[in-house]
């Protein structure tokens, strides 16, 4: 079947592409590539370089239908693979009506990403939740929105204060706020809502830095019904929480990947695309979609209105926040690396297309800097290092790592490029911590064990899994400091393929997809430069203010892999300082618990707009002696070996 | 020529109507009437009734065509009348092309009203310009919005504040503002604005109440470009005033009839049809409308572009208030008179739809009451008569009249319905002051002299001229302290007509439109009750706080007739009272000048506000002590002639 539908330019004509196993036939436009097509349809594939046609991993599998073969698409598909009709689905467009298959390892399963990996029990400090206003003697408020059941004195000509100051008059007396501030279009009809319901209405209050705003006004008593969202914008996915305002009880979590990747899989990718001429609003698009997704989807769960829920609280990198907010990032990329804005004024809902309740507040959590964001401003306020006395560090392992160290007295932070290693990206066989992701490896005896995340056949192998594959290697031997395979060692497991030495972790018989699960030495080569830079990053980072590791009292960890890192391999192979197991804490994705305390206290966030006016960001990318450590970090565990005492049996 | 145009129920024919002398064609839908049809061609004819066909104020001559005559239409014209084709265009409906004649009587012109009533030079207490920041040492700002140039230092890896952070930083050097709000749209492109004018930009700021708002950010230096306008919204007329925000400089006058007059000539027949089925956005239109076409033709003239006027400050009544905002108004008008609101939000103009620029902001003066405005708050504002120590009254005339008494410590206002007579309105000659109006009388030797506004042919009488008429036929004896024709006083100005007998001012041959221009008995009457209104009112005003006439030591006559009217008259006719004639004090238009002074004195509008709060309202509506008055005052110049010493000779 064939259509012809009529554009201003011309004809232009229509496909259908059928993707298996969904079955499902999307109708597509002459010269979009599959990648686009299978977006169309809701259908995520892997794609770490943005459709550039160099990362490889959209593979999938011609069944029916003619397509041109990309010359990029070829150099990065094996001959075997060629013969069996793969393709990039980025390099490859639609000319017919096809069929095609989705190998399971170029699949993005939505729903389970980072729910495990997530905290959801988090405990938050005690002095986080305690707001101010308590201490101030106004103990009725504290979340970013709050309703209040007000019943106003019927007017009479003695008490005939206009329908407003009656409100008004209310609230001081009920509250001690005055001179709320209101939009005109709430007042328009206010005569009205108030004489329908007999002068009793629920007032629904925001928080707008200092000031109290009224953002609705609904008749009866509705005391009960608020709702709030927490967000957590990553490069990678979006996470949405809903949340009773007045219980503080979570309701529900979800997660998706974010739409951008499309784009380009890290920030500078989208910087890029978003500052060509291409512009920034599909980007601003797309995670403003994936937000509407989760949130209508929680509502729906929860059977909650969409207007109940009035009140969202957004953590982001600072290139997310930009992107989130529609604002410019094109100079966060180039020296001296400048975002638009670190602080973010509380804005309508409606300004920013989230589909809550129009008049709903939404804030977004304070950046520190280009590359400090405010995921990491959530994450020290969750792990409440800003508020203790011994001195803490905060690791953030993504595609950038971030580090803070500080205590309730100072603060320094500093990033640096990790690449998509830890995230399973840029891997022969990783990927990201989801279903069939190979998460913990041993090798005893020459024979290996892992686990897999849901415990299913293994499709791949995430961050943790790499970490504990290289630290079972270095530990056997078989892989030298450098990172190279051990020539003398004799192991079927280690091969000689195309593309170099690897080392296969499940056979294909075992694997879901029926292939070699392996990991090669030039993974190992790229994931030995990510944790150089991670472990020079914090040198460097201690060292600028004076502090030596071991007078660290904690390290939290946070990001994607938090849960399942075993710290004890990460020292092995030079990623984490070589301090006691027992010093290290993993608080998981601490951006959403951080921006949900300051959804539900607005001491916290006031608190999180004082950590990020108070940290001094370190900028590594100048900074000479970040260069020389981490070419000091660039052997496992280390150049220095003296840094890691306790592998001193080992090395 | 007859044109069959389509609509939804159906086919609607279309005609044309052509007035003269304009000699207009407008296309008019059958079943339209002909003030509609004027309407539609901004052709403005008289009418006080809102098109109810009871005031006759719109009578025009047919030329050609055929028109059914509605019995209504009939009962207002004199035989002579309907023999010369006259009909009332509110009840004559168009079902034929039609040729009309809009007589003189029946004309409004636009552009001469209130342009000389108004005093532009209005001399403001000083006291009001010294804003209050200069006392605290902040000298910059005052004005509702103001521009600030800055020249931001180039950002480096050291300054690495991002780009709002670095306009909040150089605010804050500069003026000690911090933390001024923004909105989300103008932060978005701001990275491209400072890079491409080399970080030196203009930024307006504005006063949200306590707080400041950015509320526009230029490239370069726009500093000497930053407008703003005063609004009067009357009842019957709309005045827009354009001033220099930098110099303070009037620089601009407009005035045209308040567009909802169609609707109703006084508030409460506007609130009847806002709040039928209509609905209140005609009337929110018509003023809106009003509105802009006042501003962009001052703009025009003065060659500023729209996006230069930054503010805007509107004074009106409270009805006004509210149908300007588009608030319904419906319970101002049944006891206990309660508004929507007496203190509205600074708003954004694009919130109420004015054309100025979209950001700009736009607030008016707040109200105390239902029928006590943000024109007196204003009047009281520029009359300075809350900041003084000694007492005074301010006395405002129009369809209501509003009394303020009260010093600097208090301050008690109310407000009696005293009808259009003073505006010229349900009177057989009466006409606005506009050019042609009699507005100075004076009868010596039993000759009538009289002269009118712009000095041409006499049209009608305005207020000022009906009250010299009123003060002259009693001073010669010919009218009785009743207000009836003394029967034995034998003068050939005195007829007896089917209306009753009446006194005739200019005869037909003198005036413009060869009619005699007569006052009524009839028409005495009223104003005998319009007079009383206001008499009893001061009177029931300053006894509740017992206060003696004699002790005020100022009396300031606002509104529309304040410049021409006589006070010597005004007295011998009991409607002002018994003080030596320099106790008084015109100051015209004072609900523009207090527009004018908020909106270039942010310590004005503060002022305005606490007087607002503090002003004591008396409902005189459902006050006995009231009626009492009013009936005592119903006689020339009043029952107790004790209150009247300086006319013992005249009486």
């Amino acid at each position: 079947m064939r259509d012809t539908i009529l554009r201003g330019r011309g004809a232009m004509s229509q496909y259908k592409v059928i993707f298996r196993p969904e079955g499902k036939a999307i109708p597509v436009e002459e010269g979009k590539t599959l990648l686009e097509a299978a977006d169309m349809g809701g259908i995520h594939i892997n794609n770490l370089c943005g459709g550039q046609g160099v990362c490889g991993q959209c593979k999938v599998k011609m069944i029916n239908g003619t397509v041109d073969k990309n010359p990029k698409s070829i150099s990065l598909l094996s001959v075997e693979e060629i013969q069996q009709g793969y393709v990039l689905a980025c390099q490859t467009t639609v000319k017919d009506n096809l069929e095609v298959e989705i190998p399971v390892e170029a699949r993005l399963e939505g729903e389970q990403i980072l729910m495990e990996g997530e905290t959801l029990t988090f405990s938050t400090p005690e002095e986080i939740e305690r707001p101010a206003q308590e201490e101030a003697g106004v103990s009725f408020y504290s979340p970013l929105t709050m309703k209040m059941h007000l019943k106003l004195p019927l007017p009479t000509l003695e008490d005939n204060l206009s329908d407003l100051e009656r409100i008004y008059r209310e609230i001081q007396r009920k509250a001690n706020i005055s001179d709320p501030e209101i939009e005109l279009h709430k007042i328009r009809g206010l005569a009205r809502i108030l004489r329908k319901n007999e002068m009793r209405i629920t007032v629904t209050l925001g928080r707008k830095n200092s000031k109290f705003k009224i953002i609705q006004i609904e008749g009866g008593d509705t005391l009960k019904r608020n709702f709030g969202i927490a967000l957590d914008i990553g490069t990678t996915t979006v996470v949405a929480q809903l949340v009773d305002m007045n219980s503080k009880e979570i309701l529900g979590t979800k997660a998706s990947h974010n739409r951008q990747s499309r784009y380009g899989e890290d920030v500078i990718s989208r910087i890029i695309y978003a500052c060509n001429r291409n512009g920034m609003e599909p980007l601003n698009k797309a995670v403003i979609e994936n937000i509407g997704d989760l949130v209508k989807s929680l509502a729906r769960e929860k059977k909650i209105d969409l207007n109940e829920i009035t009140a969202a609280m957004a953590a982001g990198n600072t290139t997310m926040t930009h992107l989130l907010l529609g604002m410019e990032p094109c100079f966060i990329r180039t020296e001296p690396y400048i975002p638009t804005a670190t602080s973010f004024p509380v804005m309508k809902a409606s300004d920013v297309w989230i589909p809550i309740n129009p008049d709903g507040l939404f804030a977004c959590m304070p950046c520190v800097s280009s590359y400090v964001g405010g995921d990491i401003t959530a994450g020290v306020l969750a792990s409440g290092m800003g508020d203790s006395s011994q001195l803490s560090m905060l690791m953030d392992f993504g595609t950038n790592g971030e580090i803070v160290l500080g205590n309730n007295e100072w603060l320094v932070c500093c990033s640096a490029s990790v690449g998509p290693a830890f995230e399973g990206g840029g891997l022969k066989c990783g990927m990201r911590a989801t279903k069939g992701a190979i998460q913990e490896v041993s090798i005893s005896n020459g024979d290996v064990h892992y686990n897999t995340i849901g415990d299913g056949k293994p499709r791949g192998v995430c961050g943790s899994g790499v970490i504990d594959i290289m630290a079972e290697l270095f530990k056997n031997k078989w892989i030298q400091p450098d990172g190279k395979f051990d020539a003398e060692k004799d192991n079927s497991r280690i091969r000689q393929t195309e593309e170099g030495k690897e080392f296969v972790i499940a056979w294909a018989g075992e694997s879901e997809g029926g292939n070699n699960i392996a990991i090669t030495e030039y993974d190992i080569g790229n994931l030995i430069k990510s944790k150089a830079a991670v472990f020079a990053a914090a040198t460097v980072l201690a060292k600028s203010v004076g502090v030596d590791f071991k007078d660290i009292n904690q390290i939290f960890i946070a990001g994607g892999f938090g849960n399942y890192l075993n710290v004890e391999k990460a020292i092995v192979i030079g990623l984490l300082p070589d301090l006691p197991p027992g010093r290290f804490r993993f608080i998981g994705n601490s951006s959403l618990a951080g921006a949900r305390i300051a959804l539900l206290s607005n001491h916290a966030f006031e608190k999180a707009q004082e950590i990020a006016k108070r940290m001094t960001y370190f900028e590594l990318s100048v900074n000479p002696d970040f260069m020389n450590e981490f070419i000091a970090a660039l052997f496992l565990p280390h150049t220095n070996q003296n840094l890691f005492p306790s592998l001193r049996g080992l090395i």
